[in-house]
């Protein structure tokens, strides 16, 4: 199976699609589960096939590192390598060198970084990123981007999106030449790999604007929107969101970044967007902090230790259907590994029906209805009393 | 199901049974997994159902501190509280009283202790430990028995394996109080529970044989061998289990405690014993210590970083199905959860396969053939050059 996208249907700005690769399609609009250095914290391939997820996202920088993308390739690639059989995207390793690396300094050239890990020096320029990402053989491969440090200035913005837009010419020339088989030592482990540009510019609506029209001129397979939910208000995010995307190509897909809340795919999903990737599920379930659809559960707080209820009666996931409240308290606050593994099993289950939910609406033409409920019983939940930690 | 114990073939000192409790049958020789808090570390209730487990350990000290066995009893106990539907055996706390608590004393009374959680003073008695397993309900309580410090004298031995005698007298009674509905305040979540006694004596074999004689005479539905694989060499420990074990009724299943490695069981199973727990397979888990039939192999050696193989191809297990050496390497050096967790799955797996075949050979008449077989590669492979840690 070759790359490929359709919008299969519409509600409102809502897009239901599908995405096509050579590891099998995924339904959008879609959440992607983080793992990493190769491996979703707390749950197994199996698990994951069991809850839903039709992809993965993982990480460059981090596999870059450890155990090297060479290794990787030399194992066939990281779905062999992780024993992961559906479709795999990677990000470019552009945020991680800017939150994780030591003394790193960008240049026109690339990043230059230290290891967290050992300390050795290391340059990512576009092309070594596009390299590494093929030697992974991901199915989407992203562009490296400029991570903009924040505050930014308009000045600083436009200068960064504007080293991000010749990036991303450099990154497609690559993608190109090691498609074309002229990039010799790269080992193509996935020929059918797609690659994402990156629409940058921070809160500035022109900038954004311009980094869009730019981006879409390289030409990608799909374009991802970056440098949101990086502590910018909500709704500026939404505000950019639904400015960018209608800038993308419709018959692309979208992808944002990073993104986030169950109200924020909600309200990203009502503006166009199709594929998600985020932490939050995974590391908020290992810190105790459950999604459910009758609001969110600290599940620390000493009011669930002596509760017979499951945590949520509704919810179909493992941990809801054999465990008690007291249970996932006591786990939670012994330190168990199970707590951290039925917390996540529970978390990405409510991520994967959530988007299914919505998938759901756009095909019946409810979305708006649906969409609603979803936040409103969501803003409903947060006005209640904050649960203290315990 | 009421608790009965038969023994239903012989193969030499091996015995082949079944243990009957309220929560179902196991068949034996049986290994337990340690869910020390209520959970095993690394693996969910179904995983070890799926791997055959047919009976759990959990710990009288740990649940009493936390979080605390009035609250499992409140929550109908521990099987419903944990969620697992099969047998339970509860220790008594004592070994655990010995090797975490700060500031314990012991004295007739029994051992005084603080938390090692927060410091709170506590009392254990073998009333009050048999109060404890009855309200965690397990199918097997364990007596109280004294934790003889090392290295002991004759005289220190002979003194702590009569109190323990005389903690077993009160245990005993204590416990059939419970059952006679003459212990207010106790909340019995399983009526069907029976309690094991426990054979002290460190390594003097007349001290172990007046235990297991006075021991007997209190009368106990099965009886444990405590206070080995404490630092004694294996000759030792399997010199007492020879000795001791035939003074043990033969319609009484035998358990020995906290032992241990593969050897071990084989060894200790062709002495006649029933019943094991030990920590051994879980906790090396995580450390990268996974025990194969072609020999032992610690993932963390640089060896394995570019292995494509399973960790052992002739394993059925999860782990050795979907993903190679070089990826659990991968996951060992990260610290991914999920290293943790295929390892815990693979050791169990081994283990649980260990006793099925075992049971098999006991069956078949072909025991001696059988253990001289695993012994003897174990053996061959301790003797290859050692693994450098990593």
């Amino acid at each position: 199976m070759s790359f490929g996208f359709q919008v299969t249907g519409r509600d409102g700005g809502a897009r239901r699609g599908v995405l096509t690769t050579p590891h099998g399609a995924v339904d959008t609009p879609a959440f992607m589960p983080v793992g990493t250095q190769g491996a979703v914290k707390g749950v197994t391939q199996r698990d994951l096939e069991a809850l839903g997820a039709e992809i993965l996202l993982s990480n460059t920088y981090h596999l870059y590192l450890r155990p090297g993308d060479g290794l990787i390739a030399r194992q066939g690639g990281l779905h062999r390598f992780a024993g992961w059989t559906r479709p795999i995207l990677t990000d470019s390793g552009g945020y991680q060198v800017f939150s994780l690396a030591a003394r790193r300094t960008i240049d026109e050239q690339g990043a230059h970084f230290q290891s967290h890990l050992d300390g050795s020096a290391h340059l990512l320029t576009p092309e070594k990123a596009a390299d590494i990402q093929a030697q992974l053989g991901s199915d989407v491969a992203m562009v490296l981007d400029e991570c903009l440090a924040l505050p930014a200035e308009a000045g600083a913005a436009r200068s960064s999106m504007e080293r991000t837009l010749r990036w991303a010419a450099r990154a497609r020339a690559r993608f190109l030449a090691i498609r074309a088989g002229t990039a010799p030592g790269v080992i193509v482990t996935n020929p059918g790999q797609a690659q994402f540009g990156i629409v940058q510019g921070g809160v500035y609506p022109d900038l954004r604007e311009e980094s869009a029209a730019e981006t879409v001129k390289v030409g990608f397979e799909g374009y991802a929107i970056g440098g949101l939910s990086v502590g910018e208000p909500a709704d500026v995010m939404y505000d950019i969101v639904a400015r960018t995307a209608p800038r993308l190509p419709e018959d692309r897909p979208r992808y944002l970044m990073g993104v986030g809340t169950p109200s924020d795919l909600v309200e990203a999903v009502a503006r166009g967007i199709d594929l998600f990737d985020c932490v939050l599920p995974t590391r908020n379930a290992r810190n105790g902090w459950l999604f459910t659809r009758h609001g969110d559960v600290k599940i620390r707080n000493a009011r669930h230790r002596d509760d017979t209820q499951p945590l949520d009666a509704d919810c179909a996931c493992y941990a809801c259907r054999h465990f008690t409240r007291a249970y996932l308290y006591h786990l939670q606050k012994s330190n168990e590994i199970l707590g951290a593994r039925l917390n996540t099993l529970h978390n990405l289950h409510y991520y994967q029906e959530l988007m299914s939910e919505m998938r759901g609406a756009i095909e019946a033409g409810s979305f708006q209805e649906v969409s609603s409920r979803i936040l409103e019983r969501r803003r409903y939940n947060s006005a209640l009393p904050e649960e203290d930690s315990q």
